[in-house]
């Protein structure tokens, strides 16, 4: 597994939730029958006026599967689809990890 | 532990990164301290353009101990020097979880 994570915010009206569900678990498929990620979770905020409805965080597997998937035509059509929700895709690495035991 | 998640991102430029790591760590000791969170992973971005600089996704143990912290003069004074980085926080509980092993 790399150690490179995607994270990837999005800013989602309430009333477009379903929609916006319904694209994401597209992309999904297409990532997860790429091999491209190790994992993923979709986190929703708690409340409903979040400037980020939902937010996305995976581990990648391979950076470069990741680009080849985000790069086809499969996928653009998906991305069109979510332009709306201003997602703001980034590559990240992991500066600081710390559990509660650390003192 | 509780199953609520932490996300905050930041809009961080270059030349400010290293004022913006001294915030963090003395807000990530006020938090460490109170037994607020479980675990904390603050994330940096692998590309300089990239819009949010800074995510940082934390496994709370308490919501209503981080909220008194969040609230504590210290904390605020803290959250004052981070305001130019648009900080936005909010509380996430996964909606969807996934590894590639799953089919």
């Amino acid at each position: 597994m790399s150690d490179t994570v995607l994270i990837n915010v999005f800013e989602v009206p309430a009333e477009r939730e379903e929609e916006f569900l319904q694209s994401w678990h597209a992309a999904d498929a297409l990532l997860r029958a790429s091999s491209g990620y190790a994992s993923t979770r979709l986190h929703r905020a708690v409340t409903p006026d979040a400037r980020f409805r939902f937010i996305n965080v995976a581990q990648l597997a391979s950076v470069d599967t990741w680009k080849s998937v985000i790069a086809s035509p499969e996928f653009r059509d998906i991305s069109a689809k979510m332009a709306d929700f201003h997602p703001s895709p980034g590559l990240y690495t992991v500066a600081v990890e710390r559990d509660a035991s650390q003192g």
